[in-house]
């Protein structure tokens, strides 16, 4: 019986993906290379709903957001940045590590931003560069609303650059970029793009690419210029993640043929199905339901229940990997990833093990003992 | 019939090492990747020759050459960087761009660095805090002499940093960290490991920690001691490219399996064959013999041969993929890869190809119409 990874990443892969990853190296700086980039430059910024240039980088997510900072701006800057949990402030930690002056607007733990909160911020400051937004903060299980938040920023700032960390969304939820009019918005292949780990995915926009005209932060391997000259080739300056960009490339065709709004449907059906099933046992969410996060559901471990005796019994004795929470969140929630690869099949066998591990770790789920479902 | 694929990385991978980039992902923060980062640490320790600490990171050899200069040095720190081609070359750019003054002593193309030149450098001008240095120079297919140029660094710095990039020469030719006292080397897993790339490795000694210390460069995603602290749980601060772990932990096995010495003298006889091969078709190497590479052979490109042609024809009918030349040398040189996983009949079916391929470009190799071997 196969692993229940029900983590937010990295997400199971499906078989013919993995296959992929399997295949023997090529010449990066060969036509074959040259034509699956290309394939993969055009499949991504059709997921993205994007004419942007989109650009591939060896490096997990965190790197695509370092990215975004240093190609974007310049010491000094100013950045709003609009933080719902861990990941939120990961963004605002690396821009304040290169330079950047930060404005941090928190909500608590388990809401999501308020759209007007956020413009009322930039009416009341204009000097702002740049706003930072988490679309899909793993860390609490909550999806910001995040075309009110942009059009909350427009009606005040019509040019000021927004920065997208959808590392946890793109892919799953929907997220038009042009039509929503974000400048630089980014994932990594470990999520719902149902790939491993190494590769992430930013789409830029003009105006982001008059930004990185003017952006003086120092920056080399990120350098997303160098990057979109090499693509013009065919290629990427540094060696890139080679078999990552395989399975991408057959995991897309998958996806498309899916459909984007087949896609974004299964996530909203089986995150429904995710936080009805929690509450059915009795447990509660972390976050407000009304913004829950159909790609993760951060689950409140119950009163005298430890979370590392849980989250061990689930692994293994139910074959069921949980992650843990982050943070200040640690030990206080447990989180369900379900993006990418992921079934009503595998979220009831992931129920059905909660119902029986909880009484052996000290908590009595409802409706055990009655017929389960 | 499989491609030879000859090229300086990514360089081939033995069907196990494929095999284990497909298996289904696991939590990279759970209790099977803490047992498996801790087997690779150790593993590549003992291949590096090192007790020092050994990270690795999720990135390009590239990143891994920004990770040495943005943890290590402050901007206005001096570095002295010993050049003999374009990764030479790349060190001291990447230097510059985070604020480094650099000086250059640059060798001609095609030659080794002169251990006695770096120690008159030093003499000459004490404001050095580091000097970085190529081992391998993948662009001329040269290595220096590191031992020597190490022990010149020494004697007049004691405790000056050095900073290596062997990316294409550690695991592959003899390299002693801790015997030569180097401070912080880095490779990558596309290189002799027989990995495919998405894993940068890199060993930091006691004076490399010190020089982290003190070091403002900014950085966030190549932060040494963010990955030190993590690698003291069994994870990686970012999420780290699961499958190319997977298949490193495999390729480390066969490789301490096959032992260092042998593994050494397989490269050197290869070495010493290709070059022997490729002078016998009356073809001229670009690098000094006495200095010539084990891991890649540049070759010039004979009078009145276009490489596009050769290397286009060598691929399309000869089934051999070989490298062009990078930057000044591009359209000059081709170069052939010999690390890793090689062997004798790989490069006799490379030479066997290119004494076939080159009349039909308009070079006549020696030998031809005679017995072949």
């Amino acid at each position: 019986m196969p692993v229940n990874l029900r983590i937010p990443g990295p997400t199971p892969c499906p078989d013919d993906v993995l296959q992929a990853m399997s295949r023997q190296m090529i010449n990066h700086r060969g036509p074959e290379f040259a034509e699956m980039i290309a394939r993969i430059t055009s499949g991504l910024q059709s997921l993205f709903e994007t004419k942007n240039d989109v650009l591939t980088l060896t490096s997990a997510g965190t790197g695509a957001i370092e990215a975004a900072v240093v190609n974007t701006l310049s010491p000094g800057d100013r950045m709003l940045c609009v933080s719902i949990g861990v990941f939120g402030d990961r963004f605002a930690d690396i821009a304040q590590t290169y330079g950047v002056s930060v404005e941090k607007l928190s909500f608590e733990q388990g809401t999501a931003a308020d759209p007007d909160a956020v413009a009322q911020a930039l009416k009341k400051d204009s000097g702002f560069k740049a706003v930072s937004v988490t679309h899909n903060e793993t860390s609490t299980g909550v999806t910001n609303d995040l075309g009110a938040i942009a059009q909350a920023i427009r009606s005040v700032r019509p040019d000021i650059l927004i920065l997208v960390d959808a590392i946890s969304s793109l892919g799953s939820v929907p997220l038009p970029i042009d039509a929503w009019d974000l400048d630089v918005v980014f994932t990594g292949s470990q999520k719902g793009w149902m790939v491993p780990p190494g590769m992430a995915m930013v789409s830029i926009s003009k105006r982001g690419w008059d930004a990185v005209a003017g952006a003086k932060i120092p920056r080399y391997y990120f350098d997303f210029a160098k990057a979109k000259k090499y693509l013009e080739t065919g290629q990427t300056p540094w060696t890139p993640a080679v078999s990552v960009y395989f399975a991408m490339d057959v995991a897309l065709k998958k996806l498309q043929a899916e459909g984007l709004a087949n896609i974004h449907a299964r996530h909203a059906r089986i995150g429904q199905l995710t936080r009805d099933g929690v509450k059915a046992l009795g447990l509660k969410l972390l976050a407000d339901e009304r913004v829950a996060s159909n790609t993760v559901t951060a689950v409140r471990v119950p009163d005298g229940v430890e979370w590392s005796a849980l989250g061990k019994m689930m692994r293994t004795e139910y074959n069921t990997v949980l992650a843990g929470g982050q943070g200040a969140l640690t030990g206080k929630i447990f989180r369900i990833g379900h993006l990418g690869l992921v079934s009503e099949a595998d979220i009831q066998a992931c129920l059905d093990a909660l119902r029986q591990a909880l009484p052996r770790v000290g908590f009595s789920p409802s409706g055990v003992g009655a017929t389960a479902g």
